[in-house]
């Protein structure tokens, strides 16, 4: 098994905060995304995507998903359950990690990559080349604002993101979150239940990862 | 349990899909999505990220997310399995079906709601207006293009688009493709596994649904 990193980047750092709460460590290989390795031929042939994570099994196949590599450990090593128990939390993992995912870390993409200067002509990861749209970078602030504000909603009601315990959603949010800080976004103190959350989640060992 | 629904629109038809594969079948609330009764108090209580679908359980509990529906679905009714069996299985269902999401179905609404003029200032789903941007509508036409070209090349490898077996993927991707009928993109005779794929998808008893 073989795991294509990048220490600095956000999307595969859930996968890494993910095993770290399994306790579960895999042979690493770090992708140079700074230098473009990703865009290469050699890492092409390894994902033709150009995108970490990566995750090679020892019968060949190659997961290059972030929760397709989640959903391979949750399985194969299910305690502690990050993905939810039974029926009705298994449903509302999924539905929180997704509503992080589009309101929050493709917001937060959006504000990032069509505004960074090293990123002209790169403003979505993957195999084709974008244009920036400054007017989405612009989009993309607000809409993090927006996320932050139902998320401290949501986390006034409840401990964890889909519920009373820590799940796959919360990584994924903690991800978030810390990228925004990239951009200058931050919660704030007119967001008191984000700001308990992210303080408990960050203090985990995991949040290292 | 009761579904809200929008007979004509495409993300509760994913869900009305996967219901007919599985055999299920739940009383149905209709939202007249037209009319914007998704934005109205009433529905907003129901879902204040005013979008469909929603699935209300007995207890209560709302899931409004169609993915979280499907999966609640899967693990109380597994046969026919739609998201994978087994770890590897389901964990390249979770990421082809992230993909067609990310890759298609955002794409295709990019270039739908950027673009549609019934849609000014709402060019995102969910509880906030946001201005059109037509440099969005151009670039999700393309990445369509770009989709179209992948899922073809997929196709060419795979039956279905997670490996030998139908899934939630398929559903995902064939609604996409649907959809992106709206704005006259279709895939073409140089794609002749995507057309061969979307024959056979189409041709299921649930398609209809």
């Amino acid at each position: 098994m073989k795991f294509y990193d990048c220490a600095t980047a956000p999307s595969p750092r859930r996968v890494r905060i993910f095993l770290a709460e399994k306790g579960i460590s895999v042979p690493t290989v770090q992708v140079d995304l700074r230098n473009g390795e990703q865009l290469g031929a050699a890492f092409r042939a390894i994902n033709p995507e150009a995108t970490v994570p990566v995750l090679e099994l020892d019968d060949g196949t190659r997961l290059t998903d972030i929760v397709g590599i989640c959903r391979y450990f949750e399985e194969t090593h299910p305690e502690p359950p990050l993905m939810g128990r039974g029926p009705v939390d298994k449903a509302l993992v999924d539905s929180w990690l997704r509503w992080c995912d589009r309101e929050g870390f493709y917001a937060a993409m959006d504000a990032f990559r069509n505004a960074s200067a090293g990123l002209k002509g790169r403003a979505l990861p993957g195999p084709d080349d974008f244009p920036q749209i400054p007017e989405l970078a612009e989009r993309g602030r607000a809409r993090v604002g927006s996320f932050f504000s139902r998320l401290n909603e949501r986390l006034g009601a409840s401990q964890f993101i889909a519920g009373s315990a820590y799940s796959i959603a919360d990584i994924a949010a903690l991800v978030t979150v810390d990228f925004c800080g990239w951009i200058k976004l931050k919660p704030t103190e007119a967001q008191p239940h984000l700001q308990r959350w992210h303080a408990a989640v960050s203090a985990r060992l995991s949040a290292k990862a």
